[in-house]
């Protein structure tokens, strides 16, 4: 299934699209304030329970299909790590009604493209086609829903998949392997602890009972974001929607998405990871800090602004200071995974130049959060991170997946439509002495895991 | 109720009282080899599936009744840590036949002593009486596997007592904090990582219904084992216990005990604690290892007898070289917690001495145990070691509560009568390369957390 386009997101992904994003930004003029008008989006439920939002986009006859469930990773069962993301896979094993491949030749032979993602807190499905087509993919969909057939030799087979992918993506990558460990000791109770695609020694007893039970569990419509993104209104999406996902039954409730959490951090962590196979050392840390959902005040806006001034680009703080400055690193940045249901992480990351401790690095790295933490941002770092977010999420408005991507992904975590919309507001509100006392309040390291990769050296060596 | 003598173990409890244990026995006199007969120990299941042993001591008209269950903190629910423990504390508020104080007031009534526990794999109720009040104890303590009764007054003021016991263990103790932090970060996912006594976020929210559930669950005869040990036949025992447990109905088998266990641990741990009122900054490492229960070919014997010889009282490797030698240390020392159900932890510990660098003395323990997996213990230090364990194994049959204790723990860990009974047997088998392989493979860094307690610096500082 690794062929038909799909992929399977680990939270970092997000990240990363966010960093590319926001890089690609750079270079764009700034926006005048005007321009960040957010697209009218309608939203409904039906009577199942089903969540429905439609974003209207008549540029091209084009829709975006996604269905979003309100479960990940850390909605698994104890011991059970990395069934959300197998179901995901298995889900293109066919149904009753449609047998396995029949989906996806449909799909690619009407030009359409399709893909899945997982993180810890939602599983999406996507597709793209021409307008014309959109009820027949809503019906294939919907059927899946339900209609899920599984086989000891479908889950033997998809089993082999994932656990390759598990060796591609994370064991034969020694920073991906540091970067899990450093997850699992941010978390001291909280299932964000555990990694999206799970521990191997788990992957490799998932079996057919456990993707039902789950599948049973969590795809039913009152867990479920459909957004529709394209050429269409909003009444013709409840039309179609009525009379697809609209005959699924309603489910009794599956309760609130209520997780272990954290209890204070008091006791800085560190983690080192030495291999063999590591060409180029690096550190990173990561600290626990509120989401999205989990903030008050707008402490998440903050420490987004945050991200971007201490670590977003070759302008930041962390990269002119270690990177063009003193030279100790050859690459150096700061993210904010804020899309997340519950306390989620703020990370820094830096790359020793040849030959300079990673001691000293993470000395720099301190050095850099004292300054800031000390007098704040000033004026013109503020307005240049604002202005390049902004610019962010009005290019975000051109891309319909992009688009569809933020509001399932925000209602899949807690969050609204009307929150997404407000955001330009709420970040042209962050005043410097909020960025500055949020660093000054989540960057403390009583909070924070520092993670060493190193190159290992000789066991001998290493033991004595 | 903790007025009544109860004590309520967190795991280090059992530690420390086998260091106790070890130390008094340094002074005597190794024992000849034929001295180290175990007791006759009978056993058999009543019909609803409760387990008996009987340990008959005719020495004193006394007995030890010990009801086991199968059930601890690595048993609870995610999110719900401490409702172990907290039910060990409500199984003294009453039922519907003996309301809340009778059964404690008629202990003292016939001059018994009474007592509770609960571990990460067990909770146990103790009561120590004249062999005539046998059948009424058992009378009580069968009453009360069934017929608790609680109300939320008394839910509120228990929780009370609990919170106040965690303050007093745990949040006023800096040592116990780090050593709480430092569980937290050995286990990745395995439920041991967190403490016994709960989180207190989640503590604050147990109610009447988490305990009900946690109690109808597990309290049930075929997942409990009761340990009389005294002036009994096997006879009497079980035809009492007919009598008394024998009426209660066999449950539905409550299954396996299956916890999430832990992916290889490939990154080495650091975590620091710097709190105001740290008088004395101390060190600690624990390892990842095999228990009694998961080892294979005899490694927990080895790593038992590893932890004598490395940190077992003033005689060891540890203590010798830190503490009287090089004098970087003013206490030093090892632990091995191996009575546990799933893989388990090796400890060290070393307290600086004035004016030295915890850097330094971990320097020094590190190079001890560099030794160590170099060459292996000498002869003398094995059977010193060997001489000391089954001396203190011996010198445990001298008393009735101890010894009900060491059957009761091995029989709600997955260990066996027999395997208690062949422990003497088993040390003296353990060969010097068997104890030098066990230091080599499992003193090994990468599954290791290193605690560090220090003095706080001022905030400002520690920042900067």
């Amino acid at each position: 299934m690794l062929g038909t386009g799909r992929e399977s997101t680990v939270p970092k992904i997000l990240t990363r699209f966010c960093l590319l994003l926001c890089l690609a930004v750079l270079a764009a003029a700034p926006l005048p304030r005007d321009a960040v008008a957010a697209p009218t989006v309608a939203q409904f439920k039906l009577a199942n329970g089903l969540a429905v939002v439609v974003i209207p986009d008549r540029r091209t006859p084009v829709v975006t299909h996604m269905l979003w469930y309100r479960v990940g990773a850390a909605d698994e069962p104890a011991g059970k790590s990395g069934i959300a993301h197998f179901l995901e896979h298995l889900m293109f094993k066919g149904t009753a009604k449609n047998p396995a491949g029949r989906f996806s030749q449909r799909l690619a032979a009407i030009g359409g493209q399709e893909n899945a993602f997982t993180s810890n807190d939602y599983t999406g499905y996507f597709q793209r086609v021409a307008r014309e087509h959109l009820a027949e993919l809503m019906e294939f969909e919907a059927d899946r829903m339900t209609g899920l057939v599984l086989t000891d030799d479908i889950i033997v087979a998809e089993r082999n998949v994932i656990l390759e992918e598990r060796n591609q993506r994370i064991d034969n990558e020694p920073s991906a392997r540091l970067s899990e460990q450093v997850a699992a000791a941010q978390y001291l109770s909280h299932p964000y602890q555990k990694p999206t695609i799970g521990w191997r020694h788990e992957m490799e007893t998932l079996d057919r009972e456990d993707a039902l039970t789950f599948y049973k569990r969590f795809y039913t419509p009152d867990n479920a974001v459909l957004v529709v993104a394209g050429d269409v209104t909003p009444e013709d999406v409840k039309m179609l929607a009525e009379a697809t996902y609209g005959k699924i039954e309603r489910h009794k409730p599956i309760g609130a998405r209520t997780r272990p959490q954290e209890p204070p951090q008091i006791a800085e962590r560190r983690v080192t990871f030495a291999d063999l196979r590591v060409a180029q050392p690096s550190i990173q840390r990561s600290y626990l800090v509120p989401s999205h959902t989990t903030a008050k005040d707008g402490e998440d806006d903050a420490l987004d602004i945050l991200g971007h001034i201490l670590g977003g680009g070759s302008n930041s703080r962390l990269y002119r200071a270690l990177v063009m400055e003193s030279r100790v690193a050859t690459n150096a940045g700061a993210w904010y995974q804020g899309t997340t249901l519950d306390a989620t992480r703020f990370g820094l990351y830096a790359t020793p130049a040849a030959g300079v401790a990673p001691e000293k690095v993470e000395g720099a790295v301190d050095a850099v959060i004292a300054a800031f933490v000390d007098k704040g941002p000033t004026v013109e770092e503020l307005e240049r991170a604002k202005s390049r977010m902004i610019a962010n999420y009005v290019y975000a408005q051109d891309n319909q997946s992009t688009l569809a991507r933020m509001y399932g992904a925000a209602l899949t975590t807690g969050s609204t439509v009307e929150a997404v919309q407000a955001r330009p507001e709420r970040l042209r509100a962050v005043t410097p002495e909020q960025v500055r006392d949020a660093a000054r309040r989540y960057l403390d390291k009583r909070h924070s895991v520092t993670g060493y990769l190193l190159r290992e050296a000789g066991r001998e060596e290493k033991k004595s």
